[in-house]
């Protein structure tokens, strides 16, 4: 069912405030939840809801969280998220390292005690709408095997980066440094090929279902894992939160604090040239990677992000599509609630 | 043959100083060739030199370079290369990023003007000998395709992370953002996998041969493209680099300046946590991954980097091995400057 971006915004802030959530903090997790629905991301959109919903309803997503900021060199800081809504601590987070890419040029701010922070997307999304170059990763709780390995060790591990075109659509690259990510898979009902995952000794799955009996494989064998790793060591080590089974699963343990870790870097792209000549370099760019299917293709070569201002700009005029469990979830939380559905 | 280290070392700063090199630009580039080869990865080792010994010879390559170095924001700095031996361009920079780094946290050096930079490893591994993050990339003359087009765009643009261990055997993630290094290629006699080129018609390439008919294939599909345009947008938009073509092959083209771009990331861990409780951090993940393949396999899960450390130890003992032809090229080079060489 197609919803309306707004209507479903207020309601379910509406929920939020109800149970006593902070408005404000609410609002940015909505609109994050949101906007990856939006952009055509809905494995990190409403679908989430419940779950986020739930670790809320039992204390262990605080909102209002304590976020604690605190500038530990010029040009680096360490937020302690509270066990926030990882969507606000990685906002808030993000506008601290964009604050110290203005002061220094660049601007790297770690993050602990946050939880699932949706898309990285989002985060470098802003950075780049603030003419900045943006990169944002974080840990999550173990489902992957490094290469050669047969246990799982590291989440999903995603990696962001975001570059500000001339146009609002910016360049965004998110990836997943799993062959799949994980909640893509969840999701899926075809055979998955090989390469995606093992089970728990080490054969190859690919049945769906059975995904979460052993570990998901890193993209490109010993490069994805190089690229889960720092992303650990980023997001995890240098920051104090949970390292690889100290981040706990948003679906499986409601006893804990998930003990996320993010980290961002804002670099002002300001400092190193005027805008307008980042702008021609960078469509100059564009121009070479658009050229390079003529002639072989009537189907253009995409800039990653294209696809999802695509689906954001569908999403302003049609809304947003909800999927059945997610609209029973929602209708169940309203009827509890006392709040009418917008639908 | 194997040859001694240091015999090699002081053979070639000798052919480099008789034709007017200036000794400590040279001593960087030969021991940034040798230590290549000393890590077992020979394609970035001194079978390069005759090239980049032609390159100089025609000026195309200058030694001495004239760098210049500015800090255009606290924290980054540029650094004109002026087409100096990438490796020594690349190792100033890194230098200039740590210092950045030890005065703000952080430090970001954008390189323009410069030449082949040899291995990523080899900057990143300088910045973790530091007890410091490095991120290291470059882009490199276009022979790979972006996802979904046929014609070359970017360079095999590598992309390398390093981070320090109580040990000094750092880890070191090193990768090109291609399937397959082209250096790699160039050197294979075996049948190439489907996923590695296409020709110029976008149809598979499997013979080695034939792989500068057309392109290289991004690791990863839209992942690598991803991630190689973002080395591009970093090491050539950002830095006033050459951006794609802009940058010249250092194997067919010996009438232009090569216009390589590189950029470097360092940031001073001590400034988030105390060395100690780092190294507690990053060992308990090491164990982590180390344990991860504990019962199903024989063969140890390895570290990013643990293999080169373990190639570095050996050739310490037993010299590096250099290959028949590049054997010939340097006896050529000694005999035709009166210099012996030393086997």
């Amino acid at each position: 069912m197609k919803v309306d971006v707004e209507k479903v915004k207020s309601f379910l802030i509406k929920l939020m405030l109800r149970d006593g959530a902070d408005k404000y903090q609410s609002e940015i997790f909505i609109n994050a939840l949101i906007w990856s629905d939006q952009i055509g991301r809905p494995t990190h959109g409403l679908w989430r809801y419940p779950v986020y919903y739930k670790r809320f309803s039992l204390g262990l997503i605080k909102c209002p969280c304590r976020l604690e900021y605190e500038v530990v060199a010029s040009a680096i800081g360490i937020v302690d998220g509270g066990h926030g809504f990882g969507h606000y601590v990685g906002h808030e987070a993000t506008h601290q390292a964009m604050k110290l890419a203005k002061k220094f040029g660049v601007g790297v701010v770690g993050v602990r005690n946050s939880n699932h922070f949706g898309v990285g997307a989002y985060y470098v999304n802003q950075v780049a709408e603030n003419d900045m170059i943006g990169i944002a990763v974080s840990n999550s709780t173990p489902r992957m095997a490094p290469h050669g390995g047969v246990k799982p060790v590291f989440g999903t591990n995603p990696f962001a980066f975001g570059a500000p075109r001339h146009s609002e659509n910016s360049i965004i690259i998110d990836m997943a440094t799993s062959a799949s990510s994980g909640a893509n898979i969840m999701r899926e009902n075809n055979k998955l090929s090989e390469g995606i995952g093992i089970d728990s000794n080490g054969k190859p799955i690919t049945d769906p279902k059975r995904i979460n009996d052993g570990a998901l494989l890193p993209m490109a064998g010993p490069k994805g894992y190089g690229l889960a790793l720092m992303v650990e060591i980023l997001g995890g080590v240098l920051t104090q939160a949970g390292i690889s089974h100290g981040v706990k699963s948003m679906f499986k343990n409601f006893e804990d604090n998930s003990c996320t870790g993010h980290f961002f870097i804002a670099i002002d792209i300001e400092k190193m040239m005027p805008m307008s000549v980042y702008y021609d370099r960078i469509e100059s760019l564009i121009a070479t990677i658009k050229a390079s299917s003529e002639g072989f293709s009537n189907k253009e070569v995409r800039i990653p992000g294209e696809k999802r201002w695509y689906s954001y700009q569908k999403s302003l005029k049609e809304g947003i599509e909800l999927e059945q469990g997610t609209i029973e979830a929602l209708e169940s939380l309203g009827r509890s609630a006392n709040a009418a559905v917008p639908w």
